[in-house]
């Protein structure tokens, strides 16, 4: 990520908690009784309530998206370099809110957290959820929030799925959705590397089939090769090839095991850390979600029949060199969405970063959004 | 694979097995001080000596290229299809030879055969090898076999590097290479995925530092993560899409972590099923055969000089769906040649099963190839 602090920062932020205490009934079937979600807020809410932006989080990210934390100014926003004053997403103008989704492991309940029916962390019992499943529970947090609608709610990849899903589930609580870098649902290959990665966690002997607290032990070493895989997949080829191409990392191979190459060692590096702070039962769960998401199953694949009650409008933002979820698949969306006759704003962005370009800092990619931005912040204020 | 056993096969054949007491240095140093290779011949070799092939193998094939086993008629050699009576490589007119390279674990000198010098299996202690080792290896086999020239060295893959090597290595001893699905060398994504592919064996807790025939274990969960993420790589996007797309096991999702999409199951059954046979050490090794190889490095980049003293003519094949070795990488081998004034037959095949396109049977593809083979007999035989 290429977050930057400016002098156009929200700031110093800190987190808040909210509680629900009214049972949610997953797609899944199961049920939980009670839950928290954890949620950050920039800007104000203005008087009539109509200047709330929900920004829903990808794989890894959290209700942490903009601004730092006063004891942390390390821990800069997720997406700092689009939120903020004067930024794309203006703070002085809207009430931006980000969350962690249930089943995180960034202080929402989740695995981690004691499942109040045993006294004990949910574990492997925590059941899977889904992107509706999230959406249901942002617009309980919207109403906590006494939000009737957004303006907009926004993401990246499946983030983007979740905005999506919010103009489906509550049509009439969203007047626009940003749907960046998204697909309609995963391909085969989208699926298969999630495979590879869950189970690399699962065949970790630390797993234990997912009740790995109760052993006093992490499956790191499963998660580190997941996060590996799915890195790889975040960039495109030629970034890659840009950024390490064959560079060795001692001017001469080696002949060990050891990474001999810089590409081996970033990777290495980057699995390590990540495993070195996530919570694999979640990271089992939102791959889940990734392989799950798919509105026009139900509608014999017609997504412009499972898109037909929307009635929000959007920008569909898609990057040309992204591998993972191509501009086709974006294409998809967007004609679904003419054939509902939505009105839709679609760019193609052809930065060289792959999936990551929706978290970079791309001048026509956040001008494209400031200008979205700017439309609805004429018409909410109109 | 899409191997089938018609009329036209070579029919029951059986290894045999070279052995070489003169010490072979490798590229890294290392002394290997005896050693055996383990190969199968179809066709007659001529009066002259004039018409033998070798077949080199790509990752997980090895010496069985061509028929079946008396005692296992169901083992047919991983390229059935393009070698035997009658096919693109002619075994009525060609004397062909597959081997199992040094390193290997299908009975050539690998990691599990006894070091003499310790008494015990070479393991973790097994030198890291090179396709230029591979080639000097291969060479002792033709001298052993009476073999001053090839009429041609071919290869897919990893086996194209070695065809490429041998008229370099050996200029004088091969008339024609067939580099099929070959790229100059790994770019980064490649070796990335092959850095996550060593990473799910060496942290597999069964691996024992590659010392894992002492402690009788083998690294089976770390070997099925790495052959499921290779698999990945092997086929395009589109033919997983076509094959599996999002087809479901039972119809309905399960919300559990068994495999819930056909794709999870078939990828699954792959891993499980090359990690039953597979050695890990001689995996790991292969895997660095690959990164190693970049003929280009120690002439600056310039793959033109490093290709400067080869003799022979070559057919140079790739595939337009090949994600893992794109045809551009192909089409800068081509131009290296033609720098130099090789002569060389280029075509780019729009066949749909990306990478793995060269072990499947492509009428365009399998008719190219038995007209350059007919060229080949045409010079031997004038």
């Amino acid at each position: 990520m290429d977050s930057s602090i400016t002098s156009k920062t929200v700031g110093v932020v800190a987190p808040q908690r909210a509680k629900f205490s009214e049972p949610v009934r997953l797609k899944c079937g199961a049920v939980i009784d009670q839950y928290e979600l954890v949620y950050e807020t920039y800007g104000r809410l203005n008087a009539d309530r109509s200047n709330a932006v929900l920004v829903c989080h990808a794989l890894n990210a959290a209700h942490h998206v903009a601004g730092r934390y006063a004891d942390d100014p390390g821990d800069v926003g997720w997406w700092d370099n689009m939120i903020g004053p004067g930024k794309p997403v203006d703070t002085d103008r809207f009430f931006v809110i980000g969350m962690n989704n249930l089943g995180g492991c960034h202080g929402s309940t989740g695995p981690q957290s004691i499942n109040p029916r045993t006294g004990k962390p949910w574990g492997a019992d925590f059941p899977l959820v889904t992107v509706e499943d999230w959406v249901a529970t942002q617009a309980r947090l919207a109403d906590h929030l006494g939000i009737k609608r957004f303006a907009a709610v926004m993401g990246g990849s499946l983030g983007a799925m979740q905005a999506l899903q919010w103009t489906v589930s509550y049509p009439d609580r969203v007047g626009h959705a940003l749907v960046i870098a998204c697909t309609p649902n995963l391909s085969a290959q989208n699926i298969a590397f999630n495979e590879v990665a869950r189970q690399a966690i699962i065949t970790d002997p630390d797993f234990h089939g997912g009740h790995y607290y109760e052993h006093g032990t992490r499956p790191t070493r499963g998660l580190r090769v997941a996060r590996m895989v799915g890195h790889i997949t975040y960039l495109s080829d030629d970034v890659m090839a840009d950024k390490f191409g064959r560079q060795l990392k001692h001017g001469r191979l080696q002949y060990t095991f050891e990474p001999e190459f810089e590409i081996e060692s970033y990777l290495g590096y980057q699995g390590t850390k990540f495993s070195d702070y996530f919570d694999a039962n979640t990271y089992l769960r939102i791959t889940k979600v990734l392989d799950y998401f798919d509105p026009g199953f139900e509608h014999g694949g017609d997504l412009a029949k499972a898109l037909a009650p929307a009635r929000a409008a959007y920008l569909v933002i898609s990057f040309a060199t992204d591998w993972r979820f191509s501009s086709e698949r974006s294409r998809e969306i967007v004609r679904a969405l003419l054939h509902n006759r939505r009105e839709v704003t679609y760019a193609d962005i052809d930065a060289p970063h792959g999936h990551d370009a929706f978290l970079l800092d791309d001048a026509r990619y956040h001008g494209l959004v400031a200008a979205y931005f700017d439309r609805i912040h004429a018409e909410t204020t109109a």
